[in-house]
């Protein structure tokens, strides 16, 4: 059995965007009690990660390493068609990674209790991101 | 076909933990002959990750990169609840991976002949890590 | 259902190799037109991601990007059986991934507009690198 469900993200910037309580609604929907959720973003300037859920101080740990990891403007990219932050979004995108895996157990995601799902954006302006959440299982 | 089999790994601290024989155990049982096998880790601060299996002196070069790109009570970092390795660890998580897919084949986990299959430990303590293998296929 | 195809990619050294045309065309044939499509590379020192597929400069700085952070013969690196770019090609693999799961939908890859599927070869001479794309569903 496989259902898909699409999620429309709306993003204000920089940072990471919670879509635990979408996904877990979209597995409970889609009646596959066991098996695997499979979480994509059709981008190529954000991620989806895994993430530490109860100390936001934690996300903003996180993008303070990646900014400096990651310069925007850093003068070895000549990719900028969309700015200083453009190139940057992109290497930040392969770094982290466009698509997660979480195991389906009795209906839900099983997550571990500090494991967070986020939409990592990683360009400076608002954009509104499509993920698709499949679940694939019986 | 869906089947998931639990694994409990002990980590004496930083470091790759190899975990391939019990990953082919739990395909073999499965008794699931073509598919992909998902091994998740239930945890913020370990990863699973596939690194060569022959020469340790790898893992030993992989963490000790690492250990320098993502530096332990790095003054960036706030979050420090759980000591100067906690959020170094989140990082080092997110800039790897929480799972990963291997396709089935005859039976078992098609890995290339250097391929192995670690749980990657990041924090500096001991730690029980819980891991679930899921086998999706026919 | 699962359906495999296994792709055999010639790499002339480090950077960028394109296979989204491949992998696509295994999809359609696989007849499965929704689940999911597994890409995964069975090597150490080689990845699977996506990339930005319009504009070539994006591969050129993502990879100028890569040799900066992650230097051949840095001197931290003991392993170096097969020269410098030995083991900085392993911590790249770790770095990005081995394989990556893209939606399957109306029996194509549901790719974003400027999403392309590259196999990313990071040693510097040339290498046969077997790929199998998987893909599970109905």
């Amino acid at each position: 059995m496989v259902r898909t469900k699409e999620l429309n993200v709306s993003t204000r910037g920089r940072g990471l965007y919670p879509i635990t309580s979408e996904v877990q609604r979209a597995v409970a929907e889609s009646g596959v009690t066991a098996g695997l959720c499979n979480v994509f973003v059709h981008h190529t300037s954000a991620s989806v990660i895994l993430c530490e859920n109860a100390d936001p101080v934690v996300q903003r740990d996180l993008d303070a390493f990646l900014s400096r990891l990651v310069k925007d403007g850093d003068p070895l990219f000549r990719h900028d068609a969309e700015g200083p932050d453009d190139m940057a979004a992109h290497v930040r995108t392969v770094l982290t990674q466009n698509s997660l895996n979480v195991p389906v157990r009795d209906g839900r995601c099983d997550l571990g209790t500090w494991q967070g799902i986020f939409v990592y954006e990683h360009r400076t302006s608002s954009h509104r991101r499509r993920v698709t959440v499949s679940i694939v299982g019986e």
